[in-house]
């Protein structure tokens, strides 16, 4: 059952699909990824994860290879050789392969395009259903967390923590306050009805399922505030919930095994869920 | 002039050594990397590389997929079929591929091993003779760097920007001190005769070619202190050098293109860069 990936300019099974060893996503995590995902065989809030790709490479002075429109086309193609119904479409943009190994940008190389597709039931995840437990970490990151970086490691060792722990998530938390979670942003619902979550910058990254939600909540008259808040404030809250497009909004229900609230998913992270899913339906591409 | 470069068990050649996309050394920068120099067809200080391999590895829980027997067996075959004389051996350790991408470690995956040459003439170098210029930039990387890991984007960047302003190296600077180079350990001299460099710890990563030198010189009565100093502090210094395995020990002429002393390789610098190459040469296995 291999599925089809696209490198540089060929479409190859991913079993199949190889960069070079001298490549700077391998050598140096010299590059950029996002991740869009897929409902109903349709993109997801695509052009929002084009834009932070065309960002975060503008940060890191790398060229896409192909313009947004070519790769829109390698996507659906992608998409329509898979088969994919429900899933993600995962591009990453390095600065390629030189003659050997320098930090320096090299003078040659053409950067490298890779995409590739997996499948996943965003909507009917049991995951969704019941809610994720978060454990805590220390943020450790470097400094610039708003360029969407293959530079992952920090995230993959707060990961495999959660997961170690039997959670769903990790939070990192800096200074006292969360930042975010390892490949999603972090959400809370005070006691007063207030949907709060860090307001962007350097020390997280902008998520485009977060902008979505913020957006989608606004138009409904909900109150936002964009902050900081602590560990503490969560698990005083009514609610917790992730963001990220591959769970779309996500009940996070306890926090280094206490419980948020009752332990459930609440009224108001559901309500978001469906609004969200109802979105991403109405708009897909 | 393709050369020889190992990947996971096979002897290929470096134009044809590639991984899988999905190589979290390539998704994730999920690896660790060393760099051992190459003098007259002898590895310098290579036993120093490969404990600080295996402890790197350690702390990311990445097992080694080959003993360090083999590992120097493989560094001496590519020595041998590369017929190189002088140059580097890169060793990359990656927490392989997996089915798909998933930030947790995977369960079944074999752990990458690659390894590859490269031609550099370390005694000879120009840069040596005459020096070089450094720049300053802000130390924006993660807070484990004394993790040797594939996570380079920060140095990517202030190579970069050193390369464009016709420098050698750039001294990331962190609350007012300097953690280290690029890809170098800093040192200075101050007018006291004291050879200050930055003690080990998180915040650096604890160079192998470092640490030779400060014994080399602790054996020769000179006067070493491990303790953070400032650019100012550098700019008032009798002497400043870098040392790493790819450069030995080089002197460093100008900080942001301020001259350091009268803007020439000072002779307690010449010094210590012949007695490294004494000790590469009657030490190299």
């Amino acid at each position: 059952m291999d599925s089809i990936a696209y490198v540089n300019g060929s479409f190859v099974p991913l079993s199949q699909a190889k960069v070079s060893i001298l490549d700077r996503g391998f050598l140096f995590a010299d590059g950029i990824y996002e991740v869009s995902a897929v409902l109903e065989g349709k993109l997801v809030d695509n052009a929002s994860h084009l834009a932070r790709l065309e960002r975060s490479l503008g940060e890191i002075s790398l060229p896409l290879p192909e313009s947004i429109a070519r790769i829109i086309e390698i996507q659906k193609e992608l998409i329509a050789r898979n088969k994919l119904e429900n899933g993600l479409v995962y591009i990453e943009v390095t600065r390629g392969a030189d003659k050997g190994r320098d930090f320096a940008f090299p003078k040659g190389a053409q950067p490298t395009l890779v995409m590739f597709t997996s499948v996943k039931d965003i909507v009917n995840a049991e995951s969704a259903k019941k809610g994720i437990g978060v454990i805590t970490v220390p943020d450790i990151r470097w400094a610039r967390r708003d360029i969407k970086s293959v530079a992952l490691l920090a995230q993959v060792l707060a990961k495999q923590a959660a997961a170690e722990a039997g959670a769903g998530e990790a939070w990192m938390v800096e200074d006292g306050k969360v930042t975010e979670g390892g490949s999603s942003s972090a959400f809370i619902l005070t006691q007063d009805d207030v949907i709060v979550t860090r307001q962007n910058g350097s020390d997280i990254l902008p998520g485009c399922t977060r902008k979505a939600v913020v957006k989608l909540a606004e138009e409904r008259q909900l109150r936002v505030e964009e902050r900081p808040f602590s560990i503490d404030e969560a698990l005083k809250a009514k609610e917790a919930f992730i963001t990220s497009a591959s769970s779309f909004v996500q009940a996070v229900v306890s926090i280094d095994g206490k419980a948020v609230a009752n332990g459930r998913p609440g009224p108001l992270t559901n309500r978001l869920r469906e609004i969200y899913i109802g979105f991403a339906r109405e708009t897909g591409t």
